[in-house]
């Protein structure tokens, strides 16, 4: 499995394809995730987890059927090791480990955790091994040697791993990993520590070590190939892929979970999870991190599953799968039809229908026509946008039940408190409400304004992050809903309070539409 | 280059590495870019850029070296058409091009806009012939025939794309290409339309494909395989990469361009594009569609060369490449030491240097675990935060210049108004101010309660997304600045507008802090 020469040089042909592997992709591989969201994905900047989320999402993984857990590193004080207790203690059936680095007191400090097992962590680049350890080659082999008998003495799974495997010297790798697995190691591990190294050369790295024994890969997206990293390694022979939750990270992070779970799942009917469980998961991670996932975060993202341009959303009303690779549930998802300006003329239609509103023909193509008129000029179409162009369109009469004549709020010390005066079915009401902040306090003033008949839920509030000036345009968009009906409504204005208010009523003007006048203010 | 047999089972043995490339991937290869963020990207859910923006975008896109530009569809109505034409008009350097359906009608639009050429879409697959479009292969091969002919007749560049290419018959889809190319196309695309295909599959398509002539590959990440497709399409012989900026598009998006360049650069010394315009590239398109970067997004993101933890810190202190794979320079970025649990010494000793604070070693020992303990609490760290530390260690008087006393802002109707009372030196300011909202004319009344001796800059000012209710707490950074010297600050509040106000003083009160009294405001 070994190649006849070493390519060090990564710009020279790719040994990659000459290669032939013994190990090809096929539903009867065993690959298992060693998730490290808990110990490399909290390393991201900005991040940092509570015992009781690291707890929260420790119990998510093993949901999703991860084999290990990296909870955390041991040595980093008092509070980490008494949050990898907690996760040790919570009896998950995943194997339990802690990242140690190559001192004894790391690996004592991980069984006073009660581990099952460490990833135990050592130079492999003269970078690391000279510059930052100061200590040579020989001793990082001898050390390495002790420190895995010492911890497979005490009951512990351990793998090495190589830090800067990826620019370490293939033979020195290739040594340390064989001196570790002589010495005990149940694995030896390829890190791509800085997300430096081409497919290539991890499947040369991988191909060697794999020759000795079981083999992790460890990948970064430094350069965007922390997917294909993966993909060269288990091709080269690895069976165990390290990664993290949403891919979050040092730097760029590390390959995703929830993509290397669907693409092997996808592609060769090699399962590593409960598929179904990496959308909570996922959201479960992005809250407790508060590492927001791009829109277009694969799996995961919102729209993952979204469809908005008229060619693909009329597609995907024919066949679902149509313009999508699987179905969104398999990652217990659901699937979303938006309209925009790319909006056709099934898309809008199948949006109207969800509101009972019927259209013939002609009126569809005027409406179709409106919808991208207002995309065109970057706006996102809401249920308001489209049931108000409908109206239009057919020449109703809009009957506003709601409208919001007067607000005044006022903040910044003392008690938040803000006024609102509505019309009601042309009745004026005029009540007032506090709250936590000039936004909470007007919307409990609308609240008490439209009373207890008005019983719709707020199921959204979303402001997109604000960059720029304080003097910035703020948009936003809410979702409510009461009985069974539903409606989003997006407003923009350089006062966030008034803004949220607008949309707030609006989306209440919609939902009392069809009903009988509410009742006023019983408070 | 054509292998022996097909494989359409995708969980067959990988044929990939059973492959042996005409085509390695060394530097003396020329692969280029066809950017197709005017287009695919901009068909993402919510996306909408007007002509002005896309103008702007395609000049971005011209200076970073890319080899065509996909400006938009030309079919899709006269706006659009009006767009495609300011871009056209541009006189870029690259070529701009249109995407065009399998009729006649969208190659006479795409004419209309003066563009150097065409992508023609075609269906492939049997389920968009005979499901979508209604027809039969023979029917698709003999129109495209007609439908190249024509534009060719006409003066344009041709790339023949086949539509769900991946789910398609390849003897179909070579038979189509071969079709295209012997009417005279210029080029053909593989194209995996809903992001579904296996490496292995995609390397088979494309050698059979690039067999007959020059290859484009067009690959979406649903299954976080869009650049591991890239990566199989060059090895199997592909020299042009259909990609977005940032991987913006339907669904999860395409491959980020900014990937495949920095990747091909690294590992091969291929240049596709001028590498340090990637930066501001990312920025414009963030910025103009409105699609926010996740912060470990490769390249790009805000933290893709931010170092917190202790070890990662120290070695960069000690050498830049210690934990990068390459300069952040060479995408036109810097790098960026941030605080946090996992703080380390030397870490927190060059944050303290930049602020001319001199700890001991003893000092330094108690700053760093009071850092970590703030980060454990799952905080970021600020430089007003250390500063705070480094005084109460080291027992120094807090001197503060300026400190909130009473904030009072009304807003919903009106003119936004806001009044501050400040603490300056002892001596009490009062003053207000007007905005666009609330928080707008709070900054404005400490503004002018601190005149114009205290002229410091509001470099940055940012709220995270705020989701959950309308009572969520917000937070808000700024980073100001104030003759050579920065300082960011987080402050957060159920109540925007006292969270905003909070940040801004502390920020000034510490630029202030080693200055002489400030003069009362003059206006």
């Amino acid at each position: 499995m070994k190649f006849s020469e070493s390519t060090d040089d990564p710009h020279t042909v790719t040994e990659l394809f000459r290669g032939s592997p013994e190990v090809p992709l096929t539903s009867d591989r065993h690959v298992q995730l060693l998730d490290t969201t808990l110990r490399d994905g909290e390393q991201a900047p900005g991040v940092s987890l509570t015992p009781a989320e690291k707890a929260d999402i420790a119990r998510a993984l093993d949901r999703a059927n991860v084999s290990v857990i990296e909870a955390g590193s041991a040595c980093t004080g008092a509070g980490e090791r008494e949050t990898i207790r907690r996760v040790t203690d919570l009896g998950l059936d995943a194997k339990v480990t802690s990242f140690a680095r190559g001192v004894q007191n790391d690996i004592d400090l991980a069984l006073d955790c009660d581990v099952d097992g460490v990833t135990l962590v050592v130079p492999a680049s003269d970078r690391h091994v000279e510059t930052k350890v100061g200590t040579t080659r020989d001793d990082v082999v001898s050390k390495t040697e002790d420190l895995v008998a010492y911890a497979k003495d005490h009951g512990l799974w351990v793998e090495i791993l190589g830090e800067d495997g990826s620019r370490a010297d293939l033979d020195f790798l290739e040594r340390l990993a064989k001196a570790g697995l002589d010495a005990g190691a149940d694995r030896s591990c390829f890190a791509d520590t800085v997300g430096h190294t081409s497919p290539e050369h991890t499947y040369e790295a991988v191909s060697r070590l794999a020759a000795l024994g079981p083999t992790s890969t460890h990948t970064h997206d430094d350069l965007g190939l922390a997917m294909t990293n993966v993909y060269a390694s288990l091709a080269a022979g690895a069976d165990m892929v390290h990664a993290t939750v949403n891919g979050i990270g040092e730097r760029a992070g590390n390959v995703a979970l929830e993509e290397v779970a669907i693409a092997l799942h996808h592609c060769y009917g090699v399962e590593t999870a409960k598929l179904d469980e990496l959308y909570d998961l996922a959201q479960l991670v992005a809250h407790s991190t508060g590492v927001d996932l791009a829109p277009n975060k694969a799996v995961v993202g919102q729209n993952a599953f979204t469809h908005e341009s008229g060619i693909h959303t009329d597609g995907t009303l024919k066949d679902d799968s149509m313009y999508e690779p699987y179905a969104p549930e398999t990652v217990g998802r659901e699937r979303r039809l938006v309209l925009g300006k790319h909006a056709g003329r099934a898309g809008v239609r199948a949006a109207l229908e969800e509101h009972d509103v019927d259209v013939d023909d002609d009126e569809l193509s005027t409406v179709v026509e409106r919808v991208k008129t207002l995309g065109d000029r970057g706006k996102r179409v809401t249920d308001a946008d489209l049931l108000t162009i409908a109206e239009e369109v057919q020449g109703r009469e809009r009957e506003r039940r709601v409208e919001l004549k007067d607000l005044t709020a006022a903040s910044g010390g003392g008690t938040p408190t803000a006024s609102v005066r509505l019309l009601v079915d042309g009745e004026e009401r005029v009540a007032s409400g506090t709250g936590s902040g000039p936004v909470d306090a007007a919307v409990e003033a609308v609240r008490s304004a439209l009373g207890a008949s008005a019983n719709a839920q707020l199921d959204s509030y979303h402001v997109d992050a604000i960059t720029g000036g304080t003097d910035a345009m703020v948009t936003v968009e809410v979702q409510m809903s009461r009985n069974d009906r539903t409606v989003t409504v997006a407003a923009s204005d350089s006062d966030i309070t008034r803004a949220s208010v607008v949309a707030m009523v609006d989306a209440l003007d919609r939902l009392l539409a069809s009903d009988p006048a509410p009742t006023p203010a019983d408070d």
